[in-house]
Order: C-alpha cells, then sequence, then structure tokens
C-alpha cells in the first residue's frame, strides 16, 4: 500500500504520476470503507481525490495556502497531511473534524463549513503574502454551487481588480447540495461541450488566417477579436471579464491533464481560474450514480450500496414538509423558497406536488430573503425554508427588507439548536437572539411535531408581519397528530405541568422533555415545579409573567439556544421593564462559546442542558433561599 | 410652468418629448433650489431627472411596479407623484423620507435604503404577477456600484434563470458613493467607448458576410459567431451570459432615445437589461464636477455652489480617521478595509498617506469582512471600518469566518446609534444585540474622542481575537486630547461620578452626557448617584457590577441601541447567572420600533432618550421603594 507511506504530502513528491494514480485507487477505498462505518461527505470527497493529490504534489503547504470552500471535501488532503489513522473518529465527539480545522494540522490554514468564503480567503491571504514580500501559492478551491453565493462574486470581482497572483480551482461537479439552478449554471454548462467549442475555435483561427492583409484599421480590430474570440470560444469568458486568467476545463480524473493545468496556472503573474471537470462519487457506482443522495452519507453497506437507515419516527423536517403540502393545497398563495436546499429542508415532495410553487434560487440566502419580501409584497405567502445558521447570511435583508417593510414572509428555521455531527460551523443557537431584537418579527418553537403542524397553519393565517418557525434536528417524539389544523393565538404560552413549589421551567422545543426529566426527579425531593411550555419567544406571553410573578418568584429558563440575547433575556427585560424586581430568574443555555461536533445529546451534556443539571440549579436556588431565610 | 400642472404621472403623458426636456429642466431648478435649503442626495437626483421621466411617460405606475435601488435617487419620482409640496420637509422630522416609502404613496412599492435589493425585488414581483396570471411591468433602477453587492450578482443569476418578463435598468453614472472599484467596473468602463465597438462590429458584420459559402460546417458556425459576435462588441455579454437580453449604452439624458430603447426593452418577452449612462449632478456645474461631495450634500448657496457647514468641532469619524494614521505609522500590519465608504468613514487622509494599506472592495461588506479574517490569519491588523447598519450584511461572516476563528480583526462601527436625516434604513441601533451574544467578540463604546483614540490603540495592542469600537455619527464635545495612546484594561469601566444615594446610572458614549444632566437634576432632589462609563459592553466589568450590587442596588441603564438583547439586558444576565436576585435595574433604550428620519436630537426625545426622562424613571422607582417600604 502506497497510502501507508504517506504521513505527510511531501513525501507525495517522489512519486510517478502512475503512482500518484494507484495512490488515488487506494485512497477511494479507504474513503469507501471508512465512510461506510461513519458517514460523511463521501461523494464529494470521492470527486476530489486526483485535484487534491495533484495540489500537493505540485505545491508545497503549508507554506502555500490552500482553502477549501465550504471545507467538506477535505477528507483526501486530511488523508494525506498525517490524519489517516483518525478517519474512525470522523465527525464524532473530541474526533476528527469533518471540515477543515485550524487546531488538527498546520496544513489546515481556513476553517469554512458556510459556503462561498473561500475567495475572499483567497484574496486576504494573497494581499498579506505581498505586504510581507512572501512568495508563497494561495489556492481556493471552489465549487460552482458555491460560486453563486454573492459573496463568492463580490470577491471574484475584487481578485480582477487587484491582479494579485493566485489560483482559483473551480470544482464543476455539476451539482451544489441540490442540482444546481441559476445562469451561472447554465453558463457552465455550455463550458463542458469543450471540445465542440475547441473546434469551432480552431475553424475561426484557421479562418482568420486565411484572410489576407485587409487595410491597417480591419485588421487591427480583427487582431482584437482574436483575442476575444478565443476567449469567448473557451467560454472562459465570465470569468476574463471579471480579470482572471482562464484555463481549462481539464478532467479532474486526470491526473496528468490537471497536471499540466495546474503548472500553467503557476506561471500566470496573477490571478488565474482553473476550470476542472469533476464526477461527484467518482469511483463508487451509487454515489456516482446518485451523488444528491450521496452528499453527505450516513453509514452504508459497500457491496449493496443501502444506507443503514436509523428504524424510528420521522425528523422535524419531514413533518415540517408534509404540513407545508396540506396547507398549500388549501391556499395557492403559499411558495416555497430555498436557497439550494431542497432536500434537506423537506421540501422534495411539495416540488413534486407544486414544481411551479417551488423556488430554488441556489445558494443565495440573501437574495431568498428579499425575493421572499417582494413576495410577500404582491400578496403571496412565501415560506423561506432555510437552516438557523445560514439565515445568518440574510441577517440584514430579515432587518431590512421583511421587518422593517413588516411583511408577511413565513420563515421555516430548520436545524435550530445543535446540529450534531456538522459541529460548530452549523449549529443553530443563534436565531434567537438575532432575530429577537427585530421588530416586527413573530418567533416560535414547537414542543412537538403536532404543535409544529399548527404553528404553521398560525404562520399562514398570521397576516401582520414577519412570522418564523424554528424546529430541531431530531426525530419527533410520536405523538398523535390532530388532523385539523388551528391557529394558536399569537404570545400564548401553555401551562403543561402544575406545581406548588414556588418554582417554574420555562422551556422550548426539545428543552421541554428535560424539563418533564428534572420535574420527576425534583417532585422526590418534593420540589413540586411548574412546567411552561414558553412556545411564543416573541412576543412573550405577558400574562402568563405576570401571574408566575405573583406565583411562584423562582423560575429557571432552558433554551437550546445562545445564552446572550436569549429567551431568558427577554424574561429578565420583561420583568425589568415591568419594575418587577423580586423575581429570581436563572437561564440555561448555550454559553459564550463554540460547540463542536459530536452526538446532540453530547453536545447538550457537554453545556449541561440536561435534567441533572436543572435539578442541581434549582437545588441551589433553594439553598440559597435558605441561607436568606436564616 | 409645467411642473405645477403634474401632480399625477398620468399627465406626464400628454407632454410631447419637447415638454418632456422642458419639465426635466424645470425639475432640475426644482431640485437645486429646494435641496440648496434642505440638503440632500442632489447629485444622484439630477442624473436621472430624464430617465424618471421616460419611465412614467411611457409605462404605469403604480401598476406598474418601479424598484428604487437604494432609493435616495427618488426624488424626481416623488415630484411627479405629487409630493412637490413636501420638499421643504425633506429629511426632516415627520417630514418628506430620503427615500422611497410606501405609506407616502401608491407610487412607492419597494422600501430600500441600503443597496442592491431591487434586483431580487424585481423577480420577487415578477414572480407574483405570474402566479396571479396579471400583467404589469416591473421595473428595476440600479447603479453600477449598487451592481458589485453580492445580493445583486445572486439575483441576477436567479433572473436569468427565471427568464420572466422584467427591466433592469443599470444607471450607469461611474460612481457608487466612492469611485467604484472592481473588475465589473472596469468591465462597464469598456462599455462606455461604445462608438468604437459600434464600427467594430459593422467592420467585422461586413468581414464574415464577404466570407462566400465555405463548407457546411464551418458556415454554422460562423453563423453561430456572429450572435456571440453581436453580443461580445455591445459588450452586454456579461448580462447575456447571466441570461439576460442587453439593450444599450443609451445616453440617459437623452430623452427621445431613452424613450425608444425602453420601447424597445418592453417588447421583450424576458428579462432585459438597459444599459444607460447617466451623469451624476448633470445640470448644476458643481455637482458635476464633484458628484463625490455632491451626492449627499449638506445646504449649499446656488451661486457659489459653497456648501454651509456648520462650525463646530469635528465628526467622531474624523478623529477615528486621524488616530488611524497615527497607529498605522507606527506598525505596518495596520490595514484599513472599507466597502466603497472611504469619505464616509474618514479614511480619505488614510488613502493618501498609505495608498497601499486602503483596501476599498467596494459595496461588498460580506467579502470585507471574510478578507479582513484572512488578513488577520496572515498576521496583518485588519481594520474594518463600516457603519453599524452596513455591518450587518456581514453578521455571518463576522459570526462565522472571524468570531469563530478567533481572529485580530479590528471593527471600526460608525454611526452607532441614531443617524438623524437617512433615518430608519441607516439607524446603527442593533449592532449591540447583533454582536454581544458572538463569542471572543469584544466591544466598546468611548465616552469621548479622547477615549476613542485610546480604543483604537487598546484595539491594535489586543491580540486574542475580533474587537469593535463603535461611536456616533456625532460632533466630538472638544475634550482635550492626550497625545500619547495608551491601552484601557479590557473589561474595565470608569466611575464618571460618587453617588451615596444607593442609585447609579451606567451608560455608554453619548447617553454618557444625558446621564450628567440628569444627576443635575436629581441632585437638587436630594438623590446623588452614581454614574458609570460602561466602555466595554462586552466583556462587562464584572468586579464593578458586583461592587454595584453590594452598594447601590438601583441601577439605570442608558443606550442608544435597541433594548431588547443590549447593554442592559448583559447586565440582567450577569446579576441572573452570580445568583444576585435583589438588584433593581431599569432599561432606557430604542424600544422595539423603527425609528424614521428626522434629527438625531428628535430621534432621541421620541423614544426618551433624554435627561427628563431619565429623572422620571429614577423618582418612579423611588415612589416604588416608598410604597414597598409602607
Amino acid at each position: 500500500m502506497l497510502l501507508d507511506q504517506i504521513d505527510d504530502p511531501k513525501r507525495l513528491k517522489q512519486l510517478t504520476v502512475d503512482q500518484l494514480d494507484q495512490l488515488a485507487e487506494e485512497i477511494r477505498q479507504f474513503l469507501i470503507e471508512k465512510l461506510s462505518l461513519t458517514g460523511g461527505h463521501l461523494a464529494p470527497n470521492l470527486g476530489v481525490v486526483e485535484l487534491t493529490l495533484a495540489m500537493h504534489y505540485l505545491f508545497d503547504s503549508p507554506s502555500d495556502k490552500f482553502i477549501f470552500d465550504v471545507g467538506h471535501q477535505s477528507y483526501v488532503h486530511k488523508i494525506i497531511t498525517g490524519r489517516k489513522d483518525q478517519f474512525d473518529t470522523l465527525r464524532k465527539y473530541k474526533g476528527l473534524c469533518g471540515f477543515i480545522k485550524r487546531n488538527e494540522s498546520e496544513h489546515d490554514v481556513w476553517e469554512a463549513g458556510h459556503s462561498s468564503t473561500s475567495l475572499s480567503a483567497a484574496i486576504g491571504m494573497a494581499t498579506a503574502r505581498d505586504f510581507k514580500g512572501e512568495k508563497n501559492r494561495v489556492v481556493a478551491v471552489i465549487g460552482d454551487g458555491a460560486l453563486t453565493g454573492g459573496m463568492a462574486l463580490e470577491a471574484l470581482n475584487h481578485i480582477g481588480h487587484e491582479k494579485r497572483k493566485l489560483i482559483v480551482i473551480l470544482n464543476d461537479n455539476e451539482m451544489s447540495i441540490a442540482p444546481n439552478v441559476g445562469a451561472l449554471h447554465q453558463y457552465l454548462g455550455k463550458i463542458r461541450t469543450g471540445r465542440q467549442y475547441q473546434k469551432a475555435k480552431e475553424d475561426v483561427h484557421q479562418l482568420l488566417n486565411k484572410i489576407p492583409a485587409i487595410g491597417g484599421k480591419l485588421a487591427e480590430t480583427v487582431g482584437r477579436f482574436k483575442d476575444s474570440l478565443k476567449y469567448l470560444l473557451m467560454s472562459g469568458i465570465l470569468f476574463e471579464q471579471f480579470g482572471l486568467s482562464y484555463l481549462g476545463p481539464v478532467d479532474g480524473h486526470d491526473t496528468e491533464a490537471l497536471l499540466e493545468t495546474l503548472k500553467q496556472a503557476d506561471r500566470i503573474n496573477g490571478p488565474v481560474l482553473v476550470h476542472v471537470i469533476t464526477t461527484k462519487g467518482k469511483g463508487y457506482k451509487p454515489a456516482e450514480n446518485d451523488s444528491h443522495t450521496w452528499h453527505g452519507a450516513s453509514p452504508y453497506k459497500i457491496e449493496s450500496g443501502k444506507m443503514v437507515k436509523a428504524v424510528g419516527p420521522p425528523m422535524y423536517t419531514k413533518v415540517f414538509g408534509d404540513v407545508l403540502i396540506e396547507l398549500a393545497e388549501q391556499d395557492e398563495r403559499i411558495v416555497a423558497v430555498t436557497p439550494a436546499m431542497p432536500s434537506g429542508s423537506g421540501l422534495l415532495e411539495f416540488a413534486d406536488r407544486f414544481p411551479t410553487r417551488m423556488i430554488d434560487v441556489g445558494i443565495a440566502e440573501q437574495h431568498a430573503a428579499t425575493m421572499s419580501a417582494a413576495l410577500a409584497i404582491e400578496g403571496m405567502k412565501p415560506v423561506f425554508a432555510v437552516y438557523s445558521t445560514f439565515l445568518q447570511r440574510a441577517y440584514d435583508q430579515v432587518v431590512h427588507d421583511i421587518c422593517r417593510q413588516n411583511l408577511n414572509v413565513i420563515f421555516a428555521i430548520d436545524r435550530a439548536g445543535f446540529v450534531g455531527p456538522d459541529g460548530e460551523t452549523h449549529q443553530g443557537v443563534y436565531d434567537i437572539p438575532y432575530l429577537r431584537h427585530v421588530p416586527n418579527m413573530v418567533l416560535m418553537m414547537p414542543k412537538d411535531e403536532n404543535e409544529l403542524r399548527q404553528m404553521m397553519k398560525t404562520a399562514v393565517d398570521y397576516n401582520d408581519g414577519p412570522i418564523a418557525v424554528r424546529y430541531p434536528r431530531i426525530n419527533v417524539d410520536g405523538v398523535e397528530l390532530m388532523p385539523e389544523l388551528t391557529s394558536i393565538p399569537i404570545g400564548t404560552w401553555e401551562v403543561l405541568k402544575e406545581g406548588e413549589s414556588g418554582y417554574a421551567i420555562l422551556a422550548i422545543g426539545p428543552m421541554l422533555k428535560i424539563a418533564k426529566e428534572a420535574s420527576e426527579l425534583l417532585i422526590r425531593e418534593g420540589i413540586d415545579v411548574e412546567i411552561i411550555n414558553a412556545r411564543f419567544i416573541k412576543p412573550l406571553d405577558n400574562e402568563m409573567l405576570l401571574r408566575l410573578a405573583s406565583q411562584h418568584k423562582k423560575l429557571v429558563v432552558i433554551e437550546e439556544s445562545a445564552e446572550l440575547g436569549g429567551l431568558g433575556s427577554a424574561i429578565l427585560e420583561f420583568y425589568a421593564q415591568q419594575g418587577i424586581d423580586d423575581m429570581s430568574v436563572r437561564i440555561k443555555g448555550v454559553p459564550d462559546l463554540f460547540i463542536e461536533h459530536g452526538s446532540i445529546v453530547e453536545q447538550r451534556n457537554e453545556v449541561g442542558l440536561n435534567a441533572l443539571s436543572i435539578v442541581q440549579l434549582v437545588q441551589s436556588m433553594k439553598a440559597k433561599r435558605k441561607r436568606n431565610a436564616n
């Protein structure tokens, strides 16, 4: 096995091209085997084996800076930079991160997780290099899907202006996470007919050469056109127009061609884009045939290509998708808007049922938000389905275009709370603090799947502005679904359990289960707590808060969300504003830290979001009360 | 005067083209006169007089939807839609808004203020129209500067994909707010040599026609090229590649040509971009000669073209620019990053002094933030100078790329707090709540210009992650500047006045002046309050908070910032977390509303950010205390 000898990319440089191909094959087998047990981003990584090897073969990481957009395609890079033996722990608690991680290796120089940041990183690193008078290369690898993200285009524009030496590798696999949309994709599609263009280019060159000395001016004109034609025909013209040199397209699984093109790119003293065509899932048929499903794979049987699916109730995502279909059948104003996440957001069936009412804008959260605002202005009911972490990209548009104009946009915020193996870049723990302070916003979280259904109905019925439902990335409890859909009065909470002890626990979503567990432990100690489903994070249930103030005085708030600026803070603010100064409020949420990958339960335990911590918190409040009484 | 007869755009349609030109002239004089008294966006509006008239002449607002990007170029639209008589109140309290405002007129259909949203709005409105089976036109007007904003490019991509009928008017005046940067601008620059291209195009057509029947395949190839060449030569190819038809360039001050081209555009059954070349400040020489200064004008003398400048101390912006030069002279790692705001952010002198260390990325806040992250990774000290309201665009990049990687990026957040006449779209009242909950962020606000200087020094000396200084859009107090620059210990507050009454006021920035005024009023009633400069919003001064808890028990927090999730909430969270339950905390900030244009003092008074309100607040706390004591 060549692979066993490679613990540092320097070792690659001693290999022949044939050996590189052999190594590629070994790495493919390694990935297929390892990921069959752990799951992970199989298809994207199988697509970049030769490309990653070629980069490390020709260039010198870490003095040369390799930047992987998103970073889920960095497994090959991890394997050959000394982390091969950690793949059993991939995406597990305290294990190997599924993205680039600077504290794992000196070869990891730029962390991502969200898409379209690599070009900004590249021009930043190239600028710093030039300031410092250094000579290292900067190489960014970006997928065709990520290129539609606005910030990538902003960076492309700036790169063209600055003219600093750097290499952008466009990893064009025709797919972002969903089949890509947008004009840019169509444009890239045209390039893929590369041979025709190549032939045409030759034809025209011949044609132009055949034209004899036509008088000065025209000849000059044609001279200019020869260049333009060249670019047009190679169809790198979009990038050329942005000011980058363009090379390719080159077959991303042809090591020799890759090496040749990258060498050529390295000779250009300015920004260059190398267009590499790769096949997602390359070398593993099930993944090649359905690279969409195999983008992020669960553990699977290698021979059958069957993923091991957990038996159990569906995810909240699925319940959302189902109820949206139900609602859309009754209300033709409803359209779904997704930034390249129809599958992840549970909208595939909706898209089948209502193909024209499914708007997939590509990786473009900002545009999705503002377009939703315009749809609402014109009387539609847009449902912007988006992960909590990705909605961060549209914060300004939410504030400025949706909430300030107070438009009836419905937000379906998936992956709210901890997300498990994707880790810190994908945690949905900031949407409460970044949405709660925005005027006009209504923000809800259901206690179970039935309430999610009722909340979606509530959102559709609501006509006074933006309204958001957030729900977690977990399986539902399996409660009974009420067939009829009924709006929940805005700003009303629900008492799930009465209590006599003077203590109340207010919680949202899955934290209510923890509240119940804690209450069962506390009752054994004679503390009978009230439990409240604080399902409206905004507006609060003021009446209930006033009743709690007169009845209990001691509240514990549990939220799987950043503690700063969250639901607990909202409650503190309310009492301060009311001039109620004798409440004891304790907040249990996500502390002021980024929480890494692992299972959701591990992540909760790491921050004390479990019944035991709540019990201890109540006990400490009681102990303090006793001390004060003495 | 024709203008006197125009109170509805329908009236326009009865005019001849010559009369339109006469009306344009009258509107120019009207604008020049009115704005000489009120100030306002003179140059952009003088640039779009004919264009706006042509739109209203040919199309039918409000059934046709006119979308103005940013909206500061909508004065002509306002004049001819019945708001001429309100121009004396432009940008004043309860007066005419300087941007599009839906509650002003049925002709105002899309509000903006931040750039680059118009294309998303246009495709949203066009999509809704098609869903509803309606036939109205959708026309967006976007400047060449706004086109570099990522979300505009996201939308362009999507528009090309959807192929819905809509008209994008590219108002190309070679300027965003600062001279534009970026490859896109260079590209547009090439187009401006339109006649050469036109001639060249004809030459090549002739050339191609001269070639006799060359065998089938090549002829076919050439046939395709003829189309391609046409587009290439007209240089609309960038837009064509995005999937839009391209018309122009057309002279934006030639009414007849404009009408002709817009008619042509209207006949295209799909998305079309009309490239209009305009001159900012057209018709008023001082503004034409320096459209940058005249973008947003103060009141001025018409004859001399001299703006009436308030005599008085400089703005905080200027102090920031000056100290940055001082710091940069001593530390060559410092670079300034601006998203097209070198002048507004006080960086013009810095740019003169350190041209290579001034990075203007164009209107591209997301890219600016992430590029700053990369500069920091490579050991530079990037200072991202940005308005509070525009940093909203980079929220995800701040969270994900800067804070999560814990990089030494310095944020200079200008226009923090109320901003006056720009109104609700530009208020800097959310940066505290959207930054405070992000791990690793340090957030400061100076009490005066000397402290701003020391805080910039603190930021440069700080090496443990991101650090932000926020400062208001007001003149400084004129305090003495300490020549030496000294770091302030992170997380330390400052007692400005001791007090004996049991009450303390904690305030930041300009609110300290209000605290002092209130304290002077309160002392007459025998209430001697302590005043604290809570200059670190994060981290808090825990020691001082504990001391206050043992000493005072009654705190008032004043912040010119959203009350939800702000400094006051931070203090409430701290006491809850410490288990200190006997504090009375009252928060005076900006309530959960968008606050419209006016002077900063009017805006403060509207929400009770003044000494009298604070006095009343303290009195009510005292009254309650007495009640409780009885």
